[in-house]
């Protein structure tokens, strides 16, 4: 392919490994000599069942799900799913919620119309730079579930570790790093995320969750909205989105091909490196997030004001960069650099940065 | 392109124009010197909005949907709608719901979960070989609404004219037959369907909502099931189905290159009477859908018996047809010829039967 590409430093929909969009390309039109295209595919056809069961294996393999966690692909994203998890989850109406970024409040808004919901931390004074370290979350003794967002594209913060709770069990929101670093599923209750970052494209949510867990609903639940009915029917009671779930196992492929969630980790640790490297030695870039909280997944940061910041992303679009502008609700400078964001994107970027700084002294 | 290509008759996710295709394909890794796929692209960027009003628009000329009517995006199909439909359109806890098949039965069953539900006709005492005539339906005088399906793919029926009510706006779900004619919008109150049919890939649903029938939902309305919250923030208060989106973009594109739905209506009333004609003149096949209700989509038939259909499915896949076995619930042959349908291939397909029909008197 010669095609000219940019690199996109969207936070979602983002960037998509080039190997992936050059096999649904060459697959369109015909799937493996099926002669036809996977978006026209029934969705009960051999051919698609294929291409689901696949999907589904490489991640429960690329994840290392436990054997007693189950897998459910359904449309929507984590706007769905933050609806879904009070109408699945809440055992006794009472669940513990940490605050830590604008999904996590919106997903404990929503629950709080169905229950009892505690804040167990609202980093919201201080402009959601920190993540709560273990001893500053207030823990409910008989919470349903503790649920978390477990990185926050608007301000750059990720959890570097996993609370211990009162024996509830763990719901995270991992939306914006699922697939980035290996991950202990076992030590969650259920991990969903939305497709459009490390997954895929957007319309399409994944869930894994441990199976005990799973209840009947009440009765007044819309039908799509209950695990227990979608597992039952392996995520066909109604058509999935079948041709984003293809394109999850394409992205699975790619992931696997590479050596698997160690191999993103290190390629994802080196590429957050260099630019956070360059920022703490700049005095006139400021990153955003505290040091032990940063997201390997978005990094924010600020010029000296926001008349540069505004020039910043001018300019970085001339410079063959998109999407730079942080979200619209904090300002400043982004750059999500999810696992198809290439090194040499990140170091465009750092040069750029640098030859930023020097012209505007 | 030579690519091999199979006639697809399946019900949905089913046939697209292959210029969609091919053009979804030639876009793939740079949408017009975007430098990324529109699978890459942020759902707020300028150049993805471009693709959202136009496919908008193109909706809105293509069904000539008045302006007091609103276009609504939403992930999802049909079964998210029909959950959608009570959640936001019951007035006074009444409504009508008329049962013509499978998916008219699971709408008034989601509807009763949340008010009075009346059903103004039931065919599954005739195996829904019909759909009632005006004096056929038990009208309420005091339903919020009246739901129908405009189409049933399983039985191969249709509605040929619209009810009239005691006032209630009629809520018509269109996946199976939408874009196949000219509709009058403004004889319903709203129109729903799943894209995977006639509008292109599944895990998109549309609604084209009379603006006046808006109103407040129920506070424990799960957020992303509130159309009128849906409508403010224009179909993004989350990440909408972004490629779903485009590829519909790209089949309005075709249709109205076409000629628009009168040339659609042309194209399948051509089609669809080949097909019946054969039927009618054969003592070998049976058509299911009584004679005046037939759709123009879905074409429902048995040979003499189920062991005779089972061969003909197995043959007709041999000569490169695919997906002609009728649905697990009612057996028999079914050929879905959507928009995307060539003619040939309905030619292609009489011709097969007439041979079926000869070797197996």
């Amino acid at each position: 392919m010669t095609e000219k590409r940019v690199y996109n430093f969207s936070a979602g929909p983002s960037m998509l490994p080039v190997a992936v969009l050059e096999k649904a390309a060459k697959q369109m039109l015909n799937y493996e000599n099926s002669g036809m295209s996977v978006m026209e595919m029934s969705h009960r056809s051999s051919s698609y069942l294929d291409i689901f069961e696949k999907t589904k294996g490489l991640l429960k393999k690329v994840m290392n799900v436990p054997d007693n966690y189950k897998i459910v692909f359904i449309q929507g994203g984590a706007t769905q799913q933050f609806s879904m998890v009070p109408l699945n989850l809440l055992k006794n109406g009472k669940a513990d919620y940490a605050i830590t970024g604008a999904f996590s409040k919106k997903a404990a808004a929503e629950a709080k119309k169905y229950g009892d919901i505690h804040i167990v931390y609202d980093g919201s004074s201080n402009d959601f730079k920190h993540i709560p370290t273990q001893d500053e979350l207030d823990l409910s003794k008989d919470a349903s579930y503790l649920h978390i967002c477990a990185n926050n594209t608007i301000y750059g913060t990720e959890w570097k570790y996993v609370p211990e709770t009162y024996g509830a069990p763990i719901i995270a929101d991992m939306s914006s790093n699922i697939l980035s670093k290996p991950v202990d599923v076992s030590k969650y209750g259920m991990i969903y995320a939305g497709a459009q970052k490390n997954m895929g494209i957007a319309g399409l949510g994944v869930a894994i969750i441990r199976e005990d867990l799973l209840q009947d609903v009440a009765e007044t639940t819309p039908v799509l909205l209950d695990y227990k009915l979608m597992i039952k029917n392996d995520s066909m009671y109604n058509t999935p989105p079948a041709y984003a779930i293809y394109v999850l196992g394409l992205v699975l492929e790619w992931i696997d091909s590479l050596g698997g969630l160690e191999v993103m980790k290190e390629r994802n640790e080196k590429k957050a490196k260099l630019v956070y490297d360059y920022l703490d030695q700049s005095t006139f870039y400021k990153a955003h997030s505290d040091k032990e909280n940063r997201s390997l997944m978005n990094v924010t940061f600020t010029t000296p004001n926001k008349d540069l910041d505004a020039k910043f992303v001018k300019e970085s679009i001339e410079a063959g960069m998109t999407n730079l502008k942080g979200h619209r609700s904090v300002g400043g400078i982004r750059a999500s650099i999810y696992n198809a964001m290439p090194y040499e994107g990140v170091e465009k970027l750092v040069a750029f940065m640098k030859e930023f700084e020097q012209n505007n002294q």
